[in-house]
């Protein structure tokens, strides 16, 4: 037997029993703290610091934080096993759920609607409709049987093959049908293959709702909305709780195939999410879990695999092959999730392993696919997807961007979060000027302060293009590092929120301009397999995680977006949620995105025929704004003064 | 606390503690002796008589049995409480597992299917169909995704919406395709509101097969059909263990109705005994559960709720409205059927309380519903259900026609089982004579044979054309009974294997009439609904519980049956389980079954504009044949010697 030991948690003072060997991360995780561990526990994102208070009874084996920090008192839970009784304190930074989540509101979502649709009223009609019957009551001339009394009222007929029900219905409703003298309630759902009658109720059964669900592999959004007057009753968003399994998809989708019980590890923690969710948005409201009658899911291909507790590691292996572009619709009590039991569960399709579900729903948010015009979409996260397409025709990809525009791999860089540096500038003596999402000290820098930062960098000959620091500069801020490479003080220790200096290191610039020659290389490469110009390119939907905020004038600085007139980009946010919430309203909109799904092609850029083009590409975005100025003809008067 | 008294029980001498106060009856259901109680223990049917060999200690509130029987010893195990330790044996005649069933053949079953469809090969196209699969290997030009390289290879494009599956197959499908190296076989249902795969597996997994069943109130069949050489691979039958909470329908929803678990429990009961079926077709043969991939449920509307667990209490109750006509399909796991889990179990749709999906099944057999000329399908039973129609028409009745026909309620009567005399005779001295089903030693009379005694007894002048014995005859075997009226001694008990006499009373003479009087009069209100004369009809299929023999001659004699040319009448046997394996192996049978129950007619005989005229002529037909003789023009000449 293992010696028992004591870990004291603050804040809260709250006391764990745990067996001596066991590792820290796991054991705080299993008491419901959620720490952030992007790289899924192997001790090289440092995200899961803990503060030891008391005891030195322990093993450690991390290597990432500095000496300075190890002498305060830190280390990285992961990488810690208990051998004895500890106190720590765990830092707000360390946590998930310490962070606010942008989730965009109504308004800003209808605001893209109601340009489209000008003037329309909305549709509202639902997959999942009320149906309010007054059926005759039987009689020796009348005797059709109960369930054949529902369909003939349904559909004008007997139709014995018109509807299903569950067993548990087939059984209940006769004494449904009679305690409510013949008046009755139901909600018929079409499960896309069939109709199916899901819930039979009295009169007195309230308001129906639907789940819209974004789901990120960081954030799960989730908007309530009222499937009657369309109206949003309530949004919320959360963590994705997998974070604890990894940052990113192919981390999870590791973390999932190397554990015994991975894929249904990261299951339940996104499946907790969602109900966390939907507990919440129920708190604030009257509204009974009953009462919420569908779910529409928009998620990457990954997550919506970990929705299903299906097992992604084929998604990750070449030749990339998901188990599923679109899971059948299956209830919600069938995933464990807390709503109506019979509540059917959509989730929108995927088009290939890494353009999946949320790209579907965006495109279905921005109309992209029923316009004349030739328009592109943008969703940057770790993977730039990219759609170019029409009314006529569609075309989508997947750039490997890398997590660096969400804060990933950079010294300074965060998410989109309060404390988040997301606007910057520098005054003549180069002095960092900023300002941070909630006006709070920094916490470090988001993508959209990122982008920003490399282009006035630029602009004002900090770096050269490149992405080499000017030595020459003057500033005491630029110094050399240990590796003999540069990096530029941002903010000191004491103004930020986190006791340590913002940085920009020589080494970030070349994450970043990785990540956007990617993106950049993929946009290409689908102009050029379409015979387009980018000039040909008349609107740009710029969707992701950058909070509500993208600089496009510096988008297109770095290099990151084609150099377009401006007013053609348009950022569009969370499109992902957008889409599922005018999917959960009308049913036609979703199946819109079943047909756009299957006329979508999706271009493999890792397939022979298009990754050395990509290479090529790639290479030649490693500048900025690129190797070739002429693609990018409005920067070149501005920038001439600055050539090297 | 109650006293613990131990009851042992022969044959097998087995000992069971039991608490003083316990109901025998229930006592022995529940240690799994399967004793006949027609009326659900009401103490009203005798059939569940027991010998006590020791003991004196219960009390017993029987009324039935005559004294001497009571002085050999036995009683009624439902009319018994325990008090004390007892020793007891039950006679193989109590019990329903003694009985030998008749199942009929598949020989038998052919014959009429070949008939009517003579030299065509017959249609093998079941719901559920084996599909072979060899996909392409996915690569980086064709990393279509899993599920939808299935779809696309069954649909020829992308079909998001066009097949469904059960959570676990899409959870384990990648692993069975790539073991498999992407050569499979897939089980393809059509569940009528859609198609589902229900089974993925390696290419050896052997022949499939189909469950033919008929639901019979007493007896349940099953036939076990091949799905791909339509070749029938065995066929067993039960006794209904239900028969243990009533005889008939109506007593089996009323124990249902009015017990606490009565639905549960009666569902229970079915969902064994054709587990029961399963396990002893399958014992037989070297095959797996698994491997039966669909059940096809022929049975009457309460039979049918009862297979699902439905309350069936408003059949019984006036307007006789039952849950549904037709359930939907749902999974065997679901009703605790035990074969392939996912095997889909469909019902034949009802038409209405008492025209049920065995009569759907029986019109499916007969092809009645395809023919040009005007055919009357008539199955007799506790209930008589009657349809008469051809390709452009079909009206359905039942007429209450009560248990006679089965043996219920006669002296002498008992069901078409090893030992039913089914033939008879009397030479000039009025001495009786009889052949039994597998020439054993008489246990009763089964319903054909009592219409052959009633007729020749008629003819004979044994009996006056009222039904009342001669009393004139001069034999001694007509003897008066206590209550002044008469009875005949068929068989003396020391020649009968039951110990008892076998008589036939005047009274069950009455209750012959009051059966056989329904069914005519049934009979005729249908006709006359149509304005159709009885020669109108050009055939008539006689199916139900006759055992394979009905005298056509003495049923016309009695007035059962219309007097039409003798040649019009086919006796079609279990023409529910025929349907029944129609439907298994044609998908387009099973659908056809569903448009004839669409556009069949229900005619509620007790509703008001019937019931006066169906009484009337129930009132007439209490009379052999009939009060007005000149509707049985062929016996005029025949009888007029024997005239009073």
């Amino acid at each position: 037997m293992a010696k028992t030991c004591e870990v004291t948690v603050n804040p809260g003072n709250n006391t764990l029993k745990v067996e001596a060997g066991d590792n820290l991360l796991k054991i705080l995780q299993g008491a419901e703290y959620d720490l952030q561990a992007d790289c899924g526990g192997q001790g090289t994102c440092g995200r899961c610091q803990v503060k030891i208070e008391k005891g030195e009874d322990f093993s450690y084996s991390g290597e990432l934080l500095s000496a300075d920090r190890l002498e305060e008192g830190f280390r990285l839970a992961c990488q810690l096993e208990v051998e004895g009784d500890l106190e720590i304190t765990i830092p707000e930074s360390s946590l998930l759920t310490g962070q606010q989540i942008l989730v965009g509101s109504e308004e800003e979502d209808n605001y893209l609607e109601s340009k489209e649709i000008s003037g329309r009223p909305r549709e509202i009609n639902p997959l999942v409709r009320k149906k309010s019957l007054k059926l005759s009551s039987p009689s020796l001339q009348d005797n059709t049987a109960d369930l054949d009394r529902i369909y003939r009222e349904l559909t004008g007929e007997s139709g014995f093959t018109d509807y299903r029900l569950e067993l548990d219905l087939v059984r209940e409703l006769p004494e449904l049908l009679r305690e409510n003298d013949w008046k009755i309630e139901l909600q018929q759902a079409d499960l896309l293959t069939h109709q199916e009658i899901i819930e039979v109720s009295s009169t007195e059964a309230g308001s129906s709702y639907g789940l819209a669900v974004d789901i990120g592999t960081t954030t799960v959004v989730a908007a309530l909305l009222d499937l009657e007057d369309g109206s949003e009753v309530g949004r919320r968003g959360e963590y994705n709780r997998q974070s604890r399994y990894g940052e990113d998809v192919i981390s999870r989708i590791n973390y999932a195939s190397k554990n015994e019980k991975g894929v249904q590890e990261v299951n339940q923690a996104l499946i907790e999410t969602i109900n966390e969710l939907i507990a919440e948005l129920l708190s604030r409201e009257d509204i009974d879990t009953e009462q919420i009658k569908m779910l529409m899911m928009a998620g990457n291909t990954t997550m919506v695999h970990t929705l299903m507790g299906a097992d992604p590691n084929n998604i990750r292996r070449s030749p990339f092959v998901p188990n599923f572009f679109m899971p059948p619709v299956f209830k919600a009590e069938e995933l464990g999730l807390k709503v109506l039991p019979q509540a059917p569960v959509y989730c929108f399709p995927a088009v290939g392993s890494f353009v999946g579900g949320d790209i579907t729903s965006g495109i279905l948010a921005s109309r992209l696919h029923s316009q004349e015009d030739i328009t592109m979409l943008i969703d940057i996260g770790t993977n730039g997807e990219i759609v170019v397409g029409n009314q006529s025709l569609l075309i989508g990809c997947s750039a490997s961007a890398g997590p660096a525009f969400e804060g990933g791999g950079i010294s300074c860089g965060i998410r989109a979060m309060e404390g988040a540096i997301e606007q910057v500038n520098f005054d003549a003596d180069y002095n960092f000027q900023y300002r941070t999402i909630g006006n709070v000290p920094p916490r470090g820098v988001c993508g959209s302060g990122l982008i920003e930062l490399l282009a006035t960098m630029q602009q004002r000959g900090i770096i050269n293009r490149s992405g080499r620091y000017n030595r020459e500069l003057g500033s005491d801020r630029l110094r050399q590092r240990e590796d003999e490479t540069y990096e530029f003080l941002l903010v000191p220790a004491e103004e930020t929120d986190i006791g340590e200096d913002l940085v920009f290191a020589e080494n970030d610039i070349k994450h970043l301009l990785r990540s956007k020659g990617a993106v950049y290389a993929g946009i290409k490469i689908m102009l050029d397999r379409l015979s387009l110009e980018e000039q040909m390119l008349e609107k740009v939907f710029i969707a992701g995680g950058f909070g509500n905020y993208l600089n496009i004038e510096a988008s297109i600085r770095i290099g990151l977006l084609p150099d377009l007139p401006r007013e053609r980009f348009e950022f569009i946010g969370n499109s992902s949620l957008k889409g599922a919430r005018r999917a959960v309203l009308s049913g036609e909109a979703f199946k819109e995105s079943l047909e756009l799904a299957s006329k979508m092609t999706y271009l493999e850029l890792s397939s022979d025929e298009n990754s050395k083009d990509f290479m090529d590409e790639f290479v030649a975005a490693q500048f900025i704004p690129h190797t070739n100025l002429s693609l990018f003809p409005s920067l070149e008067d501005n920038d001439s003064q600055e050539e090297e």
